[in-house]
């Protein structure tokens, strides 16, 4: 039924690549199926002007697209001079999923800036994103402790992020662009590997759903970040 | 324990004026307590590009804040020559809730262009924003009805927003801004007359809320809709 | 003769209603005829740079339409990523003129920053917008008086703004948008409750005008500011 | 008493140089004293759209300083990406008071573009670029005549501008820059040729001025054009 | 003598991975050892407005850095609102060398956009980018021609691009980042496969450098040119 | 051969005309035969950020079009709200051409900031902005030692621009716009007065050129700065 040739409830196939860059103290290229997102974690030793002398850290994220990540070749923003809403909507959400699962009190005040870019799109750029990212900010927080910057780890769980929707009346999961682009309904849920809701986006494209369906959706998603977060521990060696 | 005094399921005092604008198509001031939105729908000929030709309309929206609405005061987004992504975000999610009940074969190769511009700010402006708007929008659809342009409102429901989330532990309703800024929990909902989901957004401010949790927000949603649904009633005579 | 009916030295019905925002340390909304315009003025601590240990104060304002203010939707400015030549021209107006009555160096370093927000507009947003200011800013001064700040209000004397033009030949007082859009020339008066001229601004729309012209468009002017300061003391209760 | 030693009425050394540019159909280099600006007058087949099919033409100008123009170096406004309220509302002033001596349906469709650039700026620009604008816009008109693309010169007047202001209470003509930067007010005028007025603006800098104050400051400007008109004519040897 | 062991007139590690994007029509992962450029080409059927009409394809190029591509993390260009002065420079010579070796008129009115996004960064990413933006442009046009929108590859040469500079007062071909920064000269040199010049770029950074030794750079760069060209035909299969 | 009859390796007119503006510590007006461009050098007591408190002062450029300095109108970088490409390249080029030539430890922490601005385009504006910046460069030091502030003019050498390019198939020195528009090759040349290369900047605009022909053109170039260097002396009495 699915134009992959997927069951509902089948993730694509995923991989984690961590240490993917030669530069940032952590880093992670993410791949589900054809879409793939380099997440790096930079450190950078000054937060932002509202919390300097709070003794609390800050994650931000950034998000873009190469122009031709996608299948018709998309201006770039940098020469438009503006990113758009939707980049914007994008890297507040995966700073908010971050900072989430990250004590901002045991970080000091630091700042770790994660940026994602989308080097292939084929639809769930943003979960793919979260889901790297969270494996580039904890690579980055190790490199502290290795370093003697911090004395530990200051991450309470991990976190993942997938999409699921209706796409012919049939609750499926992860959305590749051929299904999220005809999908009824699109959600993108962020969860914690121990089961915690982090974020909920629930879109209906084209006519409303039910409560129902939308708790169909949501055990979708939980299946599936259970999944992501095993190949985010083996990526990382826990 | 509100601080407001309310029961934990309690809307603030709703007020929806129809016609506030002298000039707009259709107008609306949504007065949610201290929380004052001015939606204006305003009926122009031209459609986005991409839509030329195909014989569908088009619903949009706008979002801003008078420097002073809120109790610092906030730089104005015209002369930083930015809007923010929390405008954006906010502006799209409007536009998104309107078109979801709206027929767009039904309107022609007409746009209306929704304004909601923030008066005075204590919490859930996006929410009376999606209220009012649908007032606003429906009052310009009949206009047009009446002037002979379309022959019936090319709406399929209503729709209206409102926000939920945990205050010191228990779910409650329509949160102002004290409550909103120390919130553990903060979700969204726009639902339609008929109790259909048309968007989630749910956002854990401090650790993560459980699936049961999120079902008692959206019960209190429901319920609030459905008080907001009869109040639009009545503010456009139906 | 008048559109309106008016008699060529007759204001509109006027109207400042002080104290109308929640927030700002003083406001007021300025109702000349159909054209509304909030006016609020917030305290800032901080001066511009160009001020910082001087001892002196200061006093800006920034000025905006609300795009269906006007009879057709108007561009947001903040979505255009730029304000208007008219824009700052306004603002800058305002600006100066709120200055040419205030005592800088009785306010402190402090900063005191007016936002006139266009709700609906009729014509003649300028002069609305400086009789309103005048009393946000003299509301704003008394709290900072009140809450021991200021030992006194800076200001030598009171100022307002009004229109006068030549519509089919006739001096007129105050156009009205269907006079303005016609008039041979339209001019603003910015005068002091005493009556000194703070500022004047006159263009030939069409043909130039004479100076007798000009010297009878002065003293309408000089009436209509006249009324406008009992309505301006009225309104601050003194 | 005047720090150049001028008596009260009088100019600056005025010199009117036409035909400066290589390129421009019409051009002129005005010099006030230590003021130069070159105004160049640019023919564009185009017109702005809201004049397309109308038979009418357009008038419109540009304004800018060098950097060094001034004594101490202004920041370059195409390196800061936006230009301030003064060049707008100086640009925008230009523009008003060409037009107002321009017969726009004599014009055809076609528009002029005038730009102003201050080589060199020791008060009194605008006038400068007024005066000198109107010299440049007569040659680009008479250049059209000659190519046959216009019959007659399609000007109502001419029209020039200068400035007045009260310096140590004392009323003066032409103010420079160290009477400027002390004037108590500042007034500057537009008048045509036969002497009609196209423009006033008056800024009480420091306190408000009376009537009869203003009438001195008329009757200067009105003697300072007279002898600008003359210069013109001669410039352009009519 | 050489930081990287190399001698002075070897080339790093290269490596032109065509193919590497799933859905442009042409691109190439080019790597000059940690330098990592993605170049991908995409086919636009609108030229540019001053080409219409005349039969004349166009070639341009854009280029960017990832955030984090380089050692430490540059601010994103398009959170920035503007390309900074190098990427303009850098993207204008791409344009200008692919052009220099494409026959505009054999490729009807169509147009390819070339994106370089440098993914990783360690010297020399303009050259890199010109390398192997090439074979994405071949591609690009191979792809037009299988498909029948062309009938040959409208390229007159092969192009590539190599630096050369004075390290320690040696003449060194194709500097890394850390020869690059310290270096005396640093030159740019763009060449056909044939050994034409098609760009010269030459900056002394700190003393100035004599005829000889400008002759000695273009020698090393001419041999290595003469070395990406077969690496640049293996990897298109010529 | 030429359209302006010189012989090939003939300079246009040149003169170079120091102190032309009023208040810049160094200014020249230089004029390569119809190409003006007026040179100004200020002096700001303020380093860029990255050397303070390092002993080093900075020399940077900036680089303007007068509207209307062109055959054809441009339009206006500020009114556009951003500097063009090509802009940006050339007062990049001015910068390094002027620091390649400056002991910067000799400066202490001070800063000259060189404004570029044409006044008349007739090609070649870039090579006359260099020479002309020289020379402005050279009086703001000299003001600087004259005033007390430096002991000795912290200049190694002197630094001129010149172009030289294949028209017709010959090699030319100094090409005018009728030239440069159809040259099949052009480069720019930076040069010191004892002849060290500073910039080399050739590009093919039609097809490649030769090692021969490059050669060619760097001897003309040689010869052209050694004339200008001699015109530099006298304009600076050395």
């Amino acid at each position: 039924m699915r134009p992959s040739g997927r069951l509902p409830d089948a993730l694509r196939q995923i991989s984690l690549e961590p240490g993917f860059s030669k530069y940032a103290e952590g880093s992670c290229l993410a791949k589900f199926g054809d879409t793939h997102v380099l997440c790096t974690a930079s450190v950078d030793e000054r937060v932002p002007p509202f919390l300097r002398n709070t003794g609390l850290g800050w994650v931000t994220a950034e998000y873009g697209m190469l122009p031709r990540s996608t299948g018709s070749r998309t201006d770039r923003e940098a020469a438009k001079g503006r990113q758009s809403g939707r980049t914007q909507e994008i890297q507040r959400l995966i700073g908010r999923s971050l900072r989430a699962v990250t004590n901002r009190s045991g970080m000091g005040e630091t700042q770790i800036k994660v940026d994602c870019d989308v080097i292939q799109a084929d639809g769930g750029t943003r979960t793919a994103a979260i889901t790297g990212s969270y494996v580039a900010l904890y690579l980055a927080f190790k490199h502290l402790v290795e370093i003697g910057k911090l004395k530990s780890i200051p991450m309470t769980d991990s976190v993942a992020g997938i999409s699921a929707g209706l796409y012919k009346g049939v609750a499926v999961l992860d959305l590749d662009y051929d299904e999220d682009s005809t999908a009824q309904a699109d959600t993108n849920f962020v969860l914690t590997g121990t089961g915690g809701i982090v974020e909920v986006q629930g879109t209906a494209e084209d006519k409303p759903f039910s409560q129902d369906q939308f708790m169909e959706l949501l055990q979708l998603a939980q299946k599936g970040v259970a999944e992501l977060t095993q190949i985010q521990k083996a990526a990382l060696g826990l």
